[in-house]
């Protein structure tokens, strides 16, 4: 995800209630706790990605991840999860491919869902493209075409995000497809209370029938921006950490090795790059991010927790 | 290419001619010629093998490439292919994917050529199971569908050639696409002596209708097996050049670095991984393997060259 700073509202502490009741508590936990996903966003995408964001579910403070579907490695994002116990990896939900000679088509097939292919079959580099091209109906047709393998493939989805945040910067339809199919599917879609009191509350009619208030609305999204990679990712996610209010938030973090493999996919870009997804694993795999989160009385938990109060 | 050890003729030195004369004559050298392509088969599947590719395109011995449309890296190709004049480029037919967890499904999409495509979208990993499920229409379908992608990214494509030799080893049907579209493309089609002695010539009905005459055939097609891994590539390599005798021939070898990125992708093989891939590298770029070419007057030659007989 990209160009989403505006969701950093670090300071918003009034607790969020769509039914008179706070997340946290439905989820059985005090008004005041502090409860928080650490997600490893974009695997699938390669090895080292893969590697990276496992070993810091396992070793590390990562809680939860999703997968892009039509990208190369998916298929071992689901022989990686069997090494876990009750994995937590939803469909982060893939309309783009941003790299430059690095490249996927969309999972339902050029042809199928000709709005999300480019004339070489890959899909476009930005949201604003997709939007350009993709009517709803093919972006539905690719969405459940990404769930149906991911099913396939063997994977236990727990919920939906979406990478680069196009199902929630592109065509307002598409949102309605993200709330829709994480309803059908039984699970949450990562919704936190701006989208909800921005695009989802004041759209009726583009809601209509479809229960809205099923749907589990977090507080915060917190990820680090451009600013944030320059300043210090230590600096910025120490901080997120010390700050985080009472309620349900999630980090959204982008794991890999400054390696060979992650250098060659990245190459050209100055930001989300090898060297940016090395230190997210970096912080949230230390010793540091441990006792932050144990002094600042944060509970981790998972989609697969919220997906229980559905 | 795997299995294909039979292919390995290294003493037919009976000069072969389909209409009285030669290959090496048709292409405007005398009849003792020794007349050789050097081919790096695989670009487009890993970054690694476009970079040690075309670095041995440039720097060292190899003449030619073929690329594979439907994998991660084939638009790299067609953008490496602009820093060399007159690249000889052509489409290595992929009808497989044989790595454990990197994977690509067929170009024409997964539900426009069904058979071409497992459970979860991918191609299948072996020549056999591709022969199972796709009919002939199918693969006409994905071989037209890799000619037009590789098209429209600007690759001139040169000639035709078959990963794994799925087009020989799958079903009779298959080589008739194979040979068809080169002809309709105005293109060679790999085929040596072999081939067209033990499949094309004696079945005139399969290609009734195609005029296989014009069909230009090499002498022999050269190929590192497990056996010659073992024993040294050098060995095999020097060997094979030293003996090369008069006419058209084609060493198929496969390019990579031994680097992470190679190591991924090739993770659980024992052949064609990535340490196979650098000594082809090291080989194919090196002084000794350019003596050898000298004192044995061999004479280089691109399958552009061979195109324009035809």
């Amino acid at each position: 995800m990209k160009n989403v700073s505006f969701f950093l509202f670090l300071l918003l502490i009034i607790p969020f209630s769509v039914n008179g009741q706070t997340l946290q508590e439905k989820l059985g936990y005090p008004a005041d706790a502090k409860l928080l996903i650490i997600h490893g966003d974009d695997v699938g995408v390669s090895h080292s990605q893969n590697q990276a964001s496992f070993d810091a579910i396992k070793n590390g403070l990562v809680t939860s991840t999703s997968t892009m579907v039509p990208a190369p490695w998916s298929a071992e994002v689901a022989q990686m999860a069997k090494e876990i116990e009750n994995p937590d990896i939803g469909i982060h939900i893939t309309l783009t491919n941003e790299w430059l000679h690095y490249n996927w088509g969309p999972e339902a097939g050029r042809e199928k869902v000709a709005g999300l292919a480019n004339s070489i079959g890959h899909m476009y580099p930005s949201c604003a493209e997709v939007s350009e091209h993709a009517s709803p109906e093919d972006v539905e047709m690719e969405v459940r075409s990404q769930i149906q393998t991911a099913k396939a493939m063997g994977i236990d989805i727990t919920h939906l995000d979406s990478h680069m945040g196009c199902m929630f910067f592109g065509r307002p339809e598409y949102l309605r497809v993200y709330v829709k199919l994480a309803l059908e599917n039984k699970i949450p879609a990562m919704i936190n209370r701006e989208l909800y009191q921005g695009l989802i509350q004041p759209n009726p009619d583009l809601f209509a029938g479809i229960n809205v208030d099923k749907l589990p609305i977090i507080d915060q999204i917190i990820m680090a921006d451009e600013e944030a990679y320059e300043k210090g990712m230590d600096k910025f996610y120490t901080r997120a950490l010390k700050n985080l209010p009472a309620g349900v938030h999630v980090i959204l973090i982008h794991l890999a090795f400054d390696d060979q493999e992650m250098n060659a996919v990245t190459a050209g870009h100055d930001s989300f790059h090898a060297p940016w997804r090395q230190q997210d694993y970096d912080f949230f795999t230390s010793e540091k991010a441990k006792k932050l989160i144990e002094e600042n009385n944060i509970k981790l938990i998972t989609w697969r927790e919220i997906g229980k109060v559905l």
